[in-house]
């Protein structure tokens, strides 16, 4: 398929990038069933590091094995698949140019009490040996390690543009000023946003954005700002994102209903969302029923 | 579109590549109108370094400029477009994400008198940076230098790899024991074919086969093997790339009434070829005519 | 021997890696008294440098000597020893070739009291010259130093896979929310396992796991998960490594009564598990009784 | 099987290795058929490169594919296969621990002209990336490109063996003071014998010697040495390597007569040699005379 | 004169040296007074940096003159002259080959109070270049830096050995479980010596063993180990070291009664002990009286 006008219109957006990058985020913008829309839903797996095996696989044991999430999000049409480096050598050679391939380069565990932090275990290198389009990190605004994080997000940007990858960064903030409701505050997602703008992410993923002002300093700016739905306050995410210039996707969070999730989705979408990034909500439903659900929320973004 | 049973067939083949090259030639072989069929058609511009500009573009002045060249593979819907740095810097960014680029990394010149030799002017960083699938490279076996340019190869073909880039190797007999009908003798073909798979080519680039045994040393060894035909020719260039374990692909040569160029390409396609590289014989040829040529070829191809 | 079918599938489960990596565990899988089987029992000697060395070997004076240590592995019939740069060295060479080696290449002291910690004092390169199918590596999933140490494993095993070494990783939940006796409960062992998958170990070890559940945010995911025998519980282990997809062996613990040891890894194989590792259990006994001991584990694993 | 006492003795004599070597040569010799004895036959294939696919393998067209080859050096138990990087590759996935590999990193072919020289196209990394012993290079002491090879070799020997990996050197007197007869003569093959003992092979391959002195230099210093059977001049090729302290293997050159190449190897074997290197007398021929003949062949070095 | 028998097979236990390492110890075996004996005294002399000049100079004036140390090293024919960089670079050049020099590459100092450290400040190449035989370094097992220090420690090791220099490591438990009176208890310097053994140590340098057990973990092992006299309790620590296989030399402490001393080392030697490192004992005091003493110590070893 060609690429589209909007999807043309999209690289367009990307000025500062080569034309590897550009290629790389148009061959994850024409694969799947969303393939042109501009639109995209990626289906994202490292909660097994993060939280665990049984915590992330229990409720659909299938998913245990790293072959079932490479179909999963090959059968239901996704734009990509993301995850640790031993899950995608797990399937890379099997699935090989099935789906495009980002690879998650940093993971955090639910062992550690120290402050929140993620090491390192993916490389560039692994990245264009598996045939990935890009590498994602996650950041942690706010932690007493934010800075030493971003500055390895930084790096990391540099080399893997410099191969033609692209990037999606995690932009969570969590500890220093931000209060554990705060996470999800809108000032604190619209910032999270901005941040990853600013260190060129080519893809930035935050949470849906609730509302309420978590920055005692950002009150004052936020009178004037609609927040009532949730549509409204994608809205204002997506000018934190260079006035909607960036691809910006959002979380699915915690196993849901699935009527929830969709209207969640159609909110996201109304508001202007570029997509949806769907783990748990995908992986920990039985196949067919994931496979359902995700076909609905793809025929959200279609629109 | 999924990766069909033939294309993953085709990739089995290559047990010594990464995912990387193996996505890249999934991507190479699931593009334009032969996508998905295993076959392939290339569109090559490297003359106008390898004969000067006016006898490659003045027969068809309209690819003087590189845009046209890009259109010209895309709208022809041909599986990639090979071309030297400058040309492909020309439309990387334009053309972003519509048709796979394989960056030819050396070049001949006709000003040089000397042994046959090339220069490398690309780089495997060029290649990544442009969103290409692999690099191109020609050796001249035969020649003085031609130890130097498999020296060359054989290092760039390792940096591609572990890039998880593809290589397309011109294997061009030419010097030394090779007589100049020779270079294009059924024998010299073959062992062209056959010295680019042990150096680990993904995809061999040699010429159609004629008939005739050049090599003396080589004269017993063929006296049981058929020739007569061009499809039997074909057929023995296959079996000597890991008994048709490899895509080869056929240049089109200089150029030619259509119907003998179709009819040559019937005869490839009979013998088990996996597709041509049509330069001259098309971008030297007025677009819709080129572009009418190409879809005869392609036809043939899709069997 | 030829590689058996059973190998051979072992094998196949490792697409990630390349002939070399698949090469060495094939050595390791195909040595020894269990050699062809699938299965394995390992000799580890680090215990020297982790608790001192009367604690190690005053309970069988012989073990002092690392010559006894190689024989002993050579006269059990087993798969592979695997010890620190120096014991390795002290007898590389006058047992070359006769039993597969592994080299540990980070190392605990019972001195210090910081937090969970291990030097890195081995290299890739050690490891080739003494001629290792590959290195061992310990984590601390939980310390505050478990970031660093999993980042040093991901760089040392990118090193070690490209230059066709396995690694096996040593992962042992330490510290952090991690209580004492938490240490092997069944949650925090299939956990540790699972991160050793997703960092591509290509052998996992961890520690026979008991009954329970030690993360609070865990519990509600174990409800339906058996764990009342010890095989049922190895059987989940292996589950959460990547559907029993990687070869995990488990550790025999401290010197126990042989009757016990035997029935506990007979648990260990009837729940799926790969193997043992076998330390003081084994080098801690004078040598007749120490070989009869692993006679009953390798003819157990024999099935 | 346990190292044996005649293999111990022969790992012994290296003195100068470390343990990686000596591990890659015990795994040499302790293979296949002739695993413990000391004696060893090698499946050589790099006649393709150097001769051309038809000349090379049209007397038995199975041998053009790869996996042939493999699956020939395994079911004749031979002690290891060896190969340009091209062939390796297409099968050391499939065959993973089957069979001990050479990387053959340099390669001559017939087109060329030139002064005889190789080009090198393999590298130690590739080697250890796809699980071989130890590499392969060939010298022409006497040719003008000499130095340069010997220096190649002696670079790639220094990385091969910090890394553990043996080497093969096959040393072929072409050019210079060398006449086209003189390259089989007893001085000669005794000089490349002792040339490549000198730059520290591993494994050192050269031609039966014929009776006969080229060099005038050296006529006077043969008066005394007996040459009359192949024997005696094996004999003497043995003493011009370290004192037969070197593992040394004849090429078993063009195709002939099963029983004269069975009688040639008698001598071989009478006068001290280690084994022989078949390649064309064994993949020229049908599989199951190939087999039969390989196994008188082992039946001769098994005494 | 020739290498004797003795010296011979302590260097046989080194199985994982190349050449160069064992040369070097070769070197400092055959020097002065003890060559050739298999026991060896060495003048180390870097109390100015850890303790200050005056604390360490004041006793004999003479010595704050880097020349005298070397002289009395040669005039009392000891073993080896060790010291760090300063020191051996005034008299390097004056006193070329007369005394095999050894470089001490990290030091403490006494004016910081943080965890127990020591900065590195020579290399390798400064080693070579000032023609040591060997490098020294300091480890404190048990402090909060002790995981850094044996890494820089393992990697120092790895490029000297490369270079064929030996190492001599003086390992010094310090902090962390590590008691300040344990310190010198048995089992602590037994750990001490074993630590340094499993890191490769060439030459290890403890403190002469108290009667104790500091680590409660450690009692139960204990209860069989006699180490009523210190020579019983050299012989522990000399089987700690590779069952008698590494050369342990003891240091002298702190400046004592002559006789005193002379009584200590009698101790040492009937305990199996390679000799002393004796420093403040020998240049605190006036030259005729320090040579006098280490007269006396060398022939206790002389036995």
């Amino acid at each position: 398929m060609n690429v589209t006008p909007r999807v043309k219109e999209i690289l367009s957006w990307y000025e500062g990038e080569n034309p590897g990058v550009k290629t790389n985020l148009a061959r994850l913008l024409m694969h799947g069933k969303l393939g042109g829309t501009g639109k995209l839903v990626i289906l994202p797996v490292d909660q097994g590091y993060e939280h665990g095996p049984a915590r992330s696989f229990a409720p659909n044991p299938a998913a245990y094995d790293p072959h079932y999430l490479y179909q999963l999000a090959i059968d239901a049409g996704l734009s990509a698949y993301a995850a640790p480096l031993g899950s995608l050598e797990q399937g890379a050679d099997t699935f090989a140019g099935e789906v495009p391939l980002i690879l998650k380069v940093n993971s955090a565990n639910s062992l550690s009490d120290s402050v929140p932090d993620q090491a390192v275990l993916g490389s560039v290198d692994d990245a264009l040996r598996l045939g990935c389009i890009g590498i994602g990190f996650t950041i942690y605004p706010g932690s007493d390690n934010c800075f030493t994080m971003q500055e390895d997000l930084a790096e990391l940007t540099r080399e893997a543009k410099a191969k033609g990858l692209m990037t999606v960064v995690w932009s969570y903030p969590r500890g220093g000023k931000v209060s554990k409701k705060g996470e999800t505050a809108l000032d604190i997602v619209a910032y999270a946003a901005h941040m990853a703008a600013l260190m060129g992410a080519t893809i930035i993923k935050v949470k849906p954005p609730e509302k309420g002002v978590d920055l005692k300093d950002a009150e004052k700016s936020y009178k004037d700002i609609k927040q009532d739905t949730l549509a409204e306050r994608i809205s204002h995410v997506m000018q934190a994102s260079f006035n909607n210039k960036r691809v910006v996707v959002f979380s699915g969070g915690g196993a849901k209903d699935a009527d929830a999730l969709v209207e969640e989705i159609t909110q996201i979408n109304a508001g202007g969302g570029f997509g949806s990034i769907v783990g748990r909500n995908s992986f920990q439903r039985e196949k067919s029923e994931a496979v359902a659900l995700l076909n609905r929320i793809v025929d959200v973004y279609k629109g």
